[in-house]
């Protein structure tokens, strides 16, 4: 990188006397950018022509993953938000929306958009996360982050606290759950504990700044901060209190956990602990020196208090630099500055919530889950082989 | 909203029996959308076709604003992230692009955009603003806050701090100025302070997770936190250092502020603080009833500490509710909420900042500034006439 003021200032009157030449030969309008005007101001930006990230659709597109890969700091960008839905995207038109709230209440209500949106608003940086992700091809090697975990997103949710809504309605002390149900064409239900709806779940109608994208419930969604993206109803119609779950499809066929012991794991809403390294990671090829190792950790249970970073397959670790502010329930950037020599080396990332926490080792994961375990609520610690080369490929053994 | 459960029953049979009639009479795909298959993924979101929020673009195409009644939250999404440039948006070649520093300097560099993006990194939160924000139509009556103060957003910025790079290349301690060069076609120069690259300043490479779009300074601009837009040089090129300001054309024969007296105030860069209704605002018609005021506030010197707020014209005024967290040189969504009976009211947002700093009345501006002055750095005291049948109109006398 170091030049000569002598070769620095040739080159600049290189470049001018190169444009010149050009000009009398018909240049590419883009040959020289400050010999030609630029375009005009536009409604609606849009990415720079060599910049194409997208989502990855998985295999009957019923979802799509985050390009962590390519990302900074912590905000998704909305168009590259994860999906997943059962049955498609629906599209609803937002003048006739409307979501009940009904059962265990005191008043049944009919809520539109424009009666939610009159409710005192709260704004909230949160991730949304599959329960299935970190289940996918995690015994290959050439894989990339966004196939690694890509099922996880963070952005600025708004809407009205749903204990908003529930005092609204007068929802009696008996009542213990809520069915949640969506309208698309998989009429997705769950049931959720209403403690949750006290603590932080929103009706989220706004997503990074505008409202919430189609494939993330347009026009308004449950949001439940830290717990399993499945039980966040999206296309929100109705919610419906009672004494009990409602023991749908989604929690009895699908969504439990099964055991080592042969019993299943029901109602695991919470998020665990857990964390990505996103650079250095396939498909890079590193050079030697410096390098900042760099990632996001993120945590259903509350904010991240420390993220390790090894760079020698998990026999030492150093605690990374988070990025500050730090918020609860949200991914958190972590950057661990490391010189590689040009040997063999296997980076990984630990993450540790302010519960205390830690991710686990995927032999402790096995251990607690059975080695035939389906693939949800998985957050093994996971790393990158660095070779020799600098070619850099997932390190994970398979899963099942 | 209060329905009765029977009332409920029938609502969603007879929504269900249209649903089956008008199966057999070819109804659109969308009449209800638990019936069909919606969309399958895809590998970049759009938008809801009903959602047409756009920035204005201004007469000329040099500029175009965020519109902020479109929008929750403190983040402004990138494409409607507000634009303001001299020549044009020019499309660099992120492969041939350099960043030269030079100067006074111990080292002079070249740094590609890999070597940029090599460094350690950090990502904050930060608004931009244009100091001719509020310098608009602020005379008329029918205008929206896009209209008022469009060309101000927030984003999560990323890059490396320009410290850093002046540690690699040995600035030297007589150095006091330096000159930021864009590779646009107007080659816009602004002098800027040395002391402010060892406070916060950024050289940006990222925007809201992705790449920093075109129309921002794509592949990297210089980013001065809290300080007037036009001096974030965009599409940055040349850093050069000196013991002097360079006078550069921007700064001389623009981007002053004259005063009362007839002298200037020349490299005025900080934006004090600041506020702006969002909702309700032109052209809202409001019903009676509950109404959550919000807007955004935000302050060049730092976190805003308080937002009142007035329904009766600046004789009262209440503390707002701030969206937590407040960060620093950030919009910080405030909210406040009030039952509007129905008469005609001005209801008015004005900002403190943790100096201590309250943002002024229009009066005390033309005070400081002269009647006649132009456009920059103005941050007057703003509001919205609620008329008895509900309609919304800005309230500011013309400026000049």
């Amino acid at each position: 990188m170091k030049v000569s003021r002598r070769a620095l200032l040739a080159g600049a009157a290189g470049a001018v006397a190169l444009g010149k030449t050009a000009v009398t030969q018909a240049p590419p309008a883009t040959s020289d950018p400050t010999k030609v005007r630029g375009k005009p101001s536009r409604a609606l930006g849009q990415r720079a022509p060599a910049e194409k990230p997208q989502r990855q659709v998985r295999p009957g597109a019923s979802s799509s993953g985050t390009p962590h890969q390519d990302l900074y700091g912590t905000i998704t960008p909305s168009d590259l938000h994860f999906e997943r839905h059962h049955a498609g995207v629906p599209e609803i038109d937002p003048k006739s929306y409307t979501l009940l709230i009904h059962g265990m209440v005191e008043r049944p209500m009919m809520f539109t958009l424009a009666d939610l949106k009159r409710f005192p608003a709260v704004s909230r940086v949160h991730f949304l996360e599959c329960s299935g992700n970190f289940g996918g091809r995690a015994g290959s090697a050439d894989i990339t982050p966004q196939q690694v975990a890509g099922l996880t997103s963070t952005s600025e949710w708004t809407g009205v606290a749903l204990a908003t809504l529930f005092r609204e309605v007068g929802v009696r002390p008996q009542a213990k759950w809520f069915l949640a149900e969506g309208q698309d064409a998989a009429l997705l239900t769950r049931s959720i504990p209403v403690s949750k709806a006290y603590d932080d779940a929103l009706i989220a109608y706004g997503q990074n700044g505008e409202a919430i994208r189609p494939e993330q419930g347009y026009p308004a969604r449950l949001f439940l901060p830290g717990w399993e993206g499945n039980a966040s109803v999206k296309w929100l119609r109705r919610i419906e209190l009672s004494d009990r779950p409602f023991m749908t499809r989604e929690e009895t066929s699908k969504y439990t956990d099964p055991m080592a012991d042969g019993s299943a794991r029901m109602f695991s809403f919470l998020m665990d602990a857990r964390s990505l390294i996103t650079y250095p990671a396939y498909p890079v090829t590193l050079t030697r020196g410096w390098v900042e190792i760099n990632g996001i950790a993120w945590s259903g249970s509350g904010k991240i208090q420390r993220v390790d970073v090894s760079t020698d397959g998990g026999a030492t670790w150093a605690h990374a630099r988070l990025q500050e502010p730090v918020l609860s329930k949200a991914h958190t950037r972590f950057r661990h500055l490391w010189n590689w020599a040009g040997g063999e080396a296997v980076i990984m990332s630990r993450a540790v919530d302010e519960t205390g926490y830690m991710q686990p080792a995927r032999t402790e994961l096995i251990a607690m889950r059975g080695a035939g375990s389906v693939g949800y609520h998985l957050n093994p610690i996971t790393g990158w082989l660095i070779r020799s080369d600098g070619t850099v490929v997932f390190r994970q053994e398979q899963w099942t």
